[in-house]
């Protein structure tokens, strides 16, 4: 990983931070087999149903899903939200089953965060929720009442694994990443995990993430500071193209580090913003090197952009075409595939002089100069495009923005995988 | 195919209006041998180059990519048209190189249109060029040089196969529709070609397509009668969300019918619009059926929308979805992956409360009933999804108006294909 000076990677992801207290368990939501030929790497009896709760009470935010279709956990920790005025103690989870399309499923997803509060002693609306799996099958809360006294009973502060594991669905990884740093002259934590390989594209939360951390800073400069690191880390991302109807991204911040709260903007908030951005890119680069079927991480990188917005939306436009995932897993050096991409992107910038680049560990190869298509060495080419992580870098000459977009190659596992999901 | 009253399904493609002549030839514009594993169903020396004419001058109209790459032929294409004021004579198409991002693109493009008007007798300007293929790599113009006399001198008026078969690229089956019907007492025809089986998606002509006509009717309202034609065939149908460079289609009218030329609104002119719409959805179909790697033909039947254009969007979301082409490909009869896809289409529409219908031959089953997902027989539904043209069938219940998209499953087969185009 990436160092950055003044942070320290820390293991411990949702229970880095002071205070954090996480479980999970298998409780049995889905109890279907997974039949012959669609064998997941993670057993039937993965855990399944995970809580994250703070010793205090914290100042909370979250990022949801922008598709109009919203699953009930989603719309039920909106209100939650709302109804405190950006304050949570804990978030309950669960895989298998997205509690969406179902008739019963606001009042479930309510009944989730009872079960959790009234065993730790707080409000049900002090509980956020979300759910993720299948979409459209009535979600069974049986299993999750026979097992919450086991959840809530074996919450533990070095717990974050059992948690990670049950939120996992096709995930092939736990995605789990944390830092250290100094704040206000105080030692403060921050950290996270996330789930999702496959519906997950730009413009939204992006899968189930929950980020916790133990700096004193207000709900209103949590908004503040994910909504900006979203905008360049999940919403760069792109797996599928498809858009999650349950996706969300919370951060819940108790204050424990003893830092004075920062509730305007200025270093304390950018040391704090600067953390989460290094936690939330991490687990963008997780989430595009575990999509679904993929062999490879791509990441382009667009540079010499009119401006931010117009680089972010080429770097993408690049990352979601269906021709350049299959050329790079076929490690076919197509610039033409790269130029196409960057021409139907949605912007006025002009693409046609761009020079791109191929780079990985093998080494670096332009194959377009100006635009224009080049002889290059195919034999390098086919070394740089063989390795498992391949940067696209892009040079538009039309400016001094740049930014970043990650995702993975299409391959013959994507389509299995999804052939055949809901079995 | 479905039959349209007053209007007859006859052979003869892009020859079947009276005084269109056409050729195709393998001249040899990319000599490297396909490598193993990576057998395409047409020769290495299958026809390249071909040569659609008029014994007299055309009235004509074009609609091309909106990508911001355009390839030289475009460029040309469009200047011809406007030099000439919508007309012209003659249709000079290759595959096996796109002529793309080249230094010499449109010089060479122009030598295309010039070699075969020197030849035709007729000014260079009155002819349009198409190239489809590799981007990005020189195109040789010596192949064409050489076979030009040989083209021309090979025109005939039932030799639209050859010209067919010239322009294919990944294509498995060539593309070819044409009707016949009555205009103003005297009998006309309508036909047309079309190639294309990736790269192919909305906002845009899609692929390379030609239509002849022995109808007399102004460029203005060719124009006009193609641009709406093509928003409800060509812009409804996505086999992989990526949008070429090249993209072209084109209706040359050359008046021998002899019905009184159409010059605006009225009968005559939807008579003529119906017949270019029965073509074009024809075609529609078939590109979709022969998506890269596809088994299955999608159609997305959106109902109860507020607006043509809502359910267009919608239509079009379903057909986009990666989710849902596994699904169809994997028969999984999912329903959380149509409504996850209408959710997230760019549409103040609400679709939360939409009807869920899977037709085929096979049957006809409802798996979401208002929004919500329904129990439903899943062998009836395995087996409507396992036939190879499925309907989506969408009752939004938020007004009368209706769409269809077009598109196809995504397979083992697609990822194959496009994990090295370029050898």
């Amino acid at each position: 990983m990436k160092e950055f000076e003044g942070y320290k990677y820390i293991e411990g992801g949702v229970c880095a931070a002071k205070g954090f207290k996480a479980n999970g368990l298998y409780c049995g939501i889905k109890k279907s087999p997974v039949p012959d030929g669609n064998e997941s790497p993670i057993s039937n009896t993965k855990n399944d149903l995970c809580l994250v709760a703070s010793d205090v009470m914290c100042n909370a935010a979250s990022v949801f899903t922008q598709n109009k279709v919203k699953g009930a956990p989603v719309v039920v920790s909106q209100k939650n939200l709302a109804a405190t005025g950006g304050r949570a103690q804990a978030f309950i989870l669960n895989s298998k089953n997205a509690n969406t399309c179902n008739a019963d499923g606001e009042e479930k997803a309510y009944r989730m965060c009872e079960l959790a509060a009234e065993r730790l002693g707080i409000k049900r609306e002090e509980v956020l929720v979300a759910q993720t799996g299948v979409i459209g099958q009535v979600f069974p809360i049986e299993p999750v009442e026979e097992k919450i006294d086991e959840l809530v009973a074996g919450l533990g502060y070095e717990k974050n694994l059992e948690a990670a594991i049950a939120i996992m669905t096709t995930d092939t990884v736990k995605k789990e990443v944390a830092v250290e740093f100094e704040l206000d002259g105080k030692l403060c934590h921050l950290g996270g995990m996330g789930k999702g390989s496959g519906m997950i594209h730009p413009n939204m939360a992006t899968t189930l993430n929950i980020i916790t951390t133990d700096c004193a800073v207000s709900a209103e400069m949590i908004q503040k500071a994910l909504s900006d690191v979203v905008k360049i880390t999940y919403n760069c991302l792109s797996v599928d193209g498809d858009q999650s109807t349950n996706d969300t991204c919370a951060v819940m911040a108790n204050g424990l580090a003893g830092n004075t709260e920062i509730t305007s903007e200025g270093k304390d908030y950018e040391v704090f913003k600067q953390a989460l951005y290094i936690v939330m890119m991490n687990i963008t680069r997780m989430l595009a090197k575990d999509g679904e079927g993929a062999t490879k991480l791509l990441e382009c990188h667009v540079t010499g952009a009119p401006d931010l917005d117009t680089a972010i939306i080429i770097a993408k436009s690049v990352i979601c075409s269906p021709l350049v995932k299959c050329a790079m897993y076929g490690a076919d050096a197509n610039c033409g595939r790269i130029m196409c991409a960057m021409g139907y992107a949605e912007t006025d910038c002009d693409v046609t002089h761009a020079d791109v680049y191929y780079i990985s560990k093998a080494g670096k190869i332009l194959v377009c100069g100006k635009g224009l298509g080049l002889q290059f060495d195919e034999d390098l080419a086919k070394a740089i495009l063989s390795e498992d992580e391949i940067t696209i870098f892009v040079d538009l000459h039309e400016g001094d923005a740049e930014a970043t977009a990650w995702g993975c190659d299409l391959t013959y596992d994507y389509v299995k995988i999804n052939g055949d999901y809901r079995s």
